[in-house]
């Protein structure tokens, strides 16, 4: 293989697995794309919904970005498509710019996803996937967990049949509650029925096939097709009773055709406005999509490369974009069923397109009298399984900092919207990780004696002396810590006037940046004003051969020790035999004590 | 002491050393006081000048700030006063908002030292010092040689008797090259002549002084009154000359008096204007002042108390903004004069103040005469001795990224202004940090034959077997980093197909947050999935207290190891008992060559 070809498989990685293309990965292939069309179906009409759009919407997006994704892609399982945080923020988003159910709206919501495809991409070819590091688990779960109890808030006007609006969960819900006085029963009963459908589908179904005597695996697939079937039964009693009429909103004439072909309008004012939300959609639907893909690809040994998924996620809302669709990106729940179903290559993706253009030619008929409550309940059901308080206990118990962070950004989102929590949560944890390695660990250490080990000596007996102060320093320096080094220093020498020698043991130290190596030199200086001898111990190789590089080993005043036992051998050797001793008198006392108590017995 | 009133002497440090004040003391203290006043005169009148405030207003802020440091201040010799650095960022501040010369320009400089003497006595209450630790070194230096600058140039038209403006370096230097044509001779004379003579007395006095007999201590001293001197003998030629009516600038009518009373206007959009810039005071003040501050208290084996300083500078800028002045802080060069003189209490700030009192009220008259050429002088001179561009290329040989920060502080602060120099830099630098740490050093390692130790297999001739695979990380594991070190696990795993256990090795991991404890998890999860065993070593202890708070340890495949040799020992005895085999053949192959050495001779 040439150099060339290699590198166009790595853009191309459909290169790879095409060539290799058997019979029987065509097989489970064709399985899994067929069972996750039928989960795909219901959900992206509910998303579409979601994000205030039209259902066809829903549909057009979950063909040519799938085909998209299967060219560029690395994983050979994640499912592309309509999320439910993805078509969140797309409401939110585009609601600034737009009315609702206006063709500006529309035009916005497809505008966006080229734009977020745009950022996508130009992240890949720079390879800036780490920039999606910045967003800690915390904030990404709380982002989650507060999402899910938005998006399953905004849902219960639909279950309801009553409108009420808000622009967070507060103001939503206190909507709601002035407006459930108009609610409509029929709905309700549809919406009621449809949901705890849905929950016991979720929890019940597969437990009670397997019972029945279907294997696992069959009986969790069939348990997917829960919400397909609760749209049958639903439609079917809509249009047999005209439930429309008694005020059952229903998804009316749904325009049946393949998706049409769309020029984004590149109006200036309108990307500056949507540019924002369009990084934010970008770089959440990485994480989440990244995640799924790793989880999955890791099970098989496969392998994932981040900057090609940006390039392949990229290419998917550039694809949703110009095919009339919207922002899409991997989803857990689907992704997770085309694995358990056995998709072998990104074909299976490729295979769930063509039914879904089959379900969009031909099936669009059946959903007029779909009901909303319907696909509300199925929105419902799949958000309320991304909330998450256990993780938040669990997060707070194990680190006070990541449990701020986490809390806030839940508290945020519900109370400021979605882009004011993801901003604050990042902004936040940045700000507390700073923080925490701006206040390091520091502690002074004695010799535990009888050893050549070295202890805080506010938590261990050990031996020290008037001579020698060691202080170990358990972070790197750099600039937000080194005045504070600094600071401990003084006050240790200032604390101890007999102190002739000053050792900083760093055995955890990896860098050492310019304003460290600057307060190391004014430590230097001030230490040797005042009489005091000032030494390293423990230094690693990479800081020290960066240490080299500077004025800082010629004009110490100390040494630079190995480890700290060979630095307190030479500078204060009575120490060393004091611990001799003192291991001795110990070894000698226990052995009284046993002769004593022998004697006793 | 009761509780009380040990606090009370944590507020007031002046009731510690007050009541052991003794006579001998008083001499000491009143003599460093003369020098310093000697010295303070011209400064205080150049850096108003500087600062585009009428010359009285520097005198006015040498009075009360000095009084008010002296009562709350913990550093012994800190010489308070106008600076050069803040008194552009008052320039620039003020500026932006008044006219220089008129009503409004004073007002605003007022108003702007008590805005800043409230911020700083905030942050001292709330004891927020540690914010000022996220200015890096290379930051403050590039900002302080790119002010040096900025201040040369902009009183180049002082010297060459023109009218020049410019917000930055290079409008500056364009608007002096259109304006040379107006050159005033007398002007430039006086302004050559100054300059070149302060220049001589900083470089050449001393040494002179000390070759004709004088001790160096005296001789250095005296070199300090040049300045003084430079005021008097051009005073008196430019009055006896009436060189003010061949276009000379001078000072004009000095109003003598004792600082007036002002109650700053409350004018709430002035406040919200000066806000940001009063911050930016703030914090670069105290850094300076707090740097000059250890210095000098380190050479005594003396403490400096950040927050109690922040509160010190606080009521110091309010006392200035109360009686007319303008912000100020502690100056480096004023201090160092100050210890050298041998002042050993805040007292002497006090008599300082006295004398300026002086000053104010009996030799404003001979100020008249003064040429501003000669005032530009002594700011030339004194701030090009800020400028250090060896600073610069010792930061870029020592860290890339620290060098960065600092050439984009300098370019960004003559191009844009002090402003937004001191935030490019601050921002460039939190953000290089965190990709750094974003980015760890990790090294797959192996056994040194013979040893207990592990080293880098690429760098290193080490023992590797196909069974275990074992990571090094050099880095805190966090959020920015987790996904990064999950991939790295990945990918080893991926290539090593025979691999049965993964070790990751901990020496210098010191915290693991919730993110990364989650990528841990995750990886512990995945390597299940994938059938290798996930183990961990060498963890410190108060990592592990942490771990134990959390699910990890229980899920956790394989096992945590006190060190990695341990590790090895019970995951793949072979190697060890290889590294036996490979340590005696190496002894045997010595002993051979030796013999065979000892045959051919």
């Amino acid at each position: 293989m040439t150099i060339r070809q290699s590198r166009r498989r790595e853009w191309l990685p459909i290169l790879s697995w095409a060539r290799t293309y058997r019979g029987e990965t065509f097989v489970s292939d064709a399985l899994a794309a067929l069972i996750v069309t039928i989960m795909l179906i219901p959900q992206s009409l509910a998303y579409a919904m979601l994000a205030g759009l039209p259902p066809e919407v829903g549909l057009y997006a979950s063909i040519l970005p799938l085909v998209a994704y299967a060219v560029f892609g690395t994983s050979r399982t994640l499912a592309v498509g309509p999320v439910a945080v993805v078509s969140l923020l797309t409401a939110a988003a585009v609601g600034q710019v737009a009315e609702q159910g206006t063709a500006e709206y529309l035009s916005a919501a497809v505008l966006l996803a080229v734009l977020s495809g745009g950022i996508l991409l130009l992240m890949g070819l720079f390879r800036l996937g780490f920039l999606a590091n910045f967003l800690s688990h915390p904030v990404i779960s709380g982002f989650i967990t507060a999402s899910g109890l938005i998006i399953a808030a905004s849902q219960l006007k639909h279950i309801f049949g009553i409108d009420a609006h808000g622009e967070n969960l507060f103001l939503l819900v206190s909507s709601l509650v002035r407006h459930i006085g108009d609610l409509n029963v029929p709905t309700l009963i549809i919406g009621a029925c449809a949901t705890l459908f849905l929950f016991w589908v979720r929890k019940g179904l597969a437990p009670l096939l397997t019972a029945i005597g279907l294997p696992a695996k069959p009986a969790s697939m069939i348990a997917k097709a829960g919400p397909v079937l609760a749209i049958a039964v639903t439609v079917a009693v809509t249009s047999l009773l005209r439930l429309d009429q008694q005020g059952v909103a229903i998804v009316g004439e749904v325009d049946g055709s393949l998706p049409p072909l769309s020029i984004p309008s590149f109006d200036l004012g309108l990307i500056e406005a949507l540019f924002v939300p369009a990084l934010l959609i970008s770089i959440i639907g990485f994480v989440e999509s990244i995640s799924v893909a790793q989880t999955l690809a890791a099970k098989r040994r496969q392998r994932i490369d981040p900057d090609q998924e940006l390039i392949a996620l990229g290419a998917s809302n550039l694809a949703a974009g110009f095919s009339s669709g919207f922002p899409v990106t991997g989803g857990f729940a689907r992704s997770a069923v085309n694995f358990d179903a056995g998709a072998e290559t990104p074909a299976a993706g490729a295979f769930t397109a063509i039914g879904i253009a089959i379900a969009a030619l031909f099936l669009t008929p059946l959903l007029t009298y779909l009901p909303k409550a319907t696909l509300a309940a199925t929105i419902i059901v799949a958000v309320l399984s991304l909330v998450n308080f256990r993780s938040v206990v669990e997060t707070v118990r194990y680190s006070k900092s990541d449990g701020l962070a986490m809390i806030a950004t839940i508290l945020v989102t519900l109370g400021f919207g979605v882009e004011a929590g993801v901003v604050t949560g990042v902004a936040l944890s940045l700000l507390l990780f700073l923080l925490k390695t701006s206040r390091p660990h520091m502690a002074v250490v004695g010799l535990v004696p009888g050893t050549e080990h070295f202890r805080n000596i506010d938590r261990h007996q050990v031996l020290t002396g008037d001579k020698v102060i060691t202080l170990r320093v358990d972070e790197s320096l750099y600039f937000a810590n080194a005045r504070g080094l600094e600071d401990t220093v003084y006050d240790l020498v200032a604390a101890n006037p007999k102190a002739e020698h000053f050792v900083l043991m760093c055995p955890a130290v990896n860098t050492i940046d310019a304003s460290a190596l600057e307060s190391l030199e004014a430590i230097n200086a001030r230490l040797k004003d005042a009489g005091v001898t000032f030494h390293l111990s423990e230094v690693k190789g990479p800081v020290m051969d960066r240490l080299k590089r500077s004025h800082f080993l010629d004009d110490l005043t100390g040494k630079v020790f190995l480890s700290q036992y060979d630095a307190l051998r030479a500078l204060d050797p009575e120490i060393i035999s004091q611990s001799a001793v003192d291991a001795l008198c110990d070894r000698v006392e226990q052995q009284r004590e046993k002769e004593v108590t022998t004697h006793v017995r």
